[in-house]
């Protein structure tokens, strides 16, 4: 770590093997192999014995990983032994789902705040949320010192939103507006658009 | 096309040029360039060329790209230029949100039928569907053909849903429970979890 640039593709899929150690943790499981991992995962084990070894040694030949050991080294090496807040801006159908979603609990992530544009909106209940002002954002993100945002408004307001974002303080965005963002080089962008998935399976049919 | 076979993540990458184009054609442009298209999309110029010569000449060196032909024969290519059906299994907070989303109209796409297990949202309305009972999936499924479906359940029903969904004759499934699934070689499954994408940028804080 540290020095060592890693391809973000790597980093890519610690999030995955992180999620199916913590589901093996769940079944009272005490130690896996790169070959279990693989199978339940659809990815080779050298590969992932590759990726696990662009961060450290997790396991020995022979013995496998322990399961506990090798998720608390992920969760460190991703971040997530703390919790991180989360703003989400936009309180329709997408949005009110995303920030009531349970998901998140024990993965180092927590919705904190949504805001919508809509006067209709602002002051109504999300969840245990109170959907605040947008014309708010940038002041409350700033003073929160929020650093991730989901951002699930129209398309048309979305690039707009993302730059306010940003002069607030936000260096990671996970973006439900299907359209592509212009963000500068230290800001991160994910994108969830199901249509894409979708088309990608299309193709098959 | 036809015989040769496309890598997987070139296929993956045709919806993203596929929403950039379309989002052009609104802008009422013409004629795009891959330069253009690279820049909107953060993918190299020589990346994008590269991925549309697998499948055919589209622009003249040049003169650019047609957006409305491109956009027409990446609709071919990705088999979204007629409209599929899509079921979606929970009618939870992501079931409904994506049930009633917006975004599938003109790409190809269309929700046809959601269902949960719960007898007190069955019969209910989600957008302008009824909820239908989950005990009858797999007759409903396979009588009306659908080949794509997506999982919206909690994680400990998501496997035995996407089995029966594989019964009914299920061959793409996008699944927003945070499991992994296992599936034939015959069927293809996309994941969607936020918390994967907001993990990959924690890293990076």
């Amino acid at each position: 770590m540290g020095e060592k640039v890693i391809p973000d593709i790597v980093v890519g899929r610690l999030p995955i093997y992180l999620r199916a150690l913590q589901r093996m943790h769940e079944e009272n499981r005490k130690v896996t192999s790169s070959q279990e991992l693989g199978e339940r995962l659809g990815i080779s084990a050298a590969q992932i014995r590759k990726d696990l070894s662009q961060f450290g040694e997790f396991g020995k030949q022979g013995t496998g990983y322990s399961i506990e050991y090798l998720a608390e080294q992920i969760n460190q090496i991703l971040k997530v032994d703390r919790v991180w807040d989360i703003a989400v801006i936009g309180a329709g159908d997408i949005g009110s789902a995303v920030a009531r979603y349970q998901g998140f609990a024990n993965r180092g992530l927590r919705v904190a705040m949504i805001f919508d544009s809509d006067p209709s909106k602002v002051g109504t209940q999300v969840g245990t949320f109170t959907v605040q002002d947008s014309r708010n954002v940038e002041e409350v993100i700033r003073e929160a010192g929020i650093q991730i945002a989901m951002i699930a408004t129209p398309s048309q307001t979305a690039q707009s939103v993302a730059e306010q974002l940003i002069n607030a303080g936000v260096k990671a965005i996970l973006n439900y507006a299907p359209i592509n963002l212009t963000v500068p080089d230290e800001v991160r962008v994910q994108y969830i658009d199901p249509v894409i998935h979708l088309q990608r399976m299309t193709y098959y049919l």
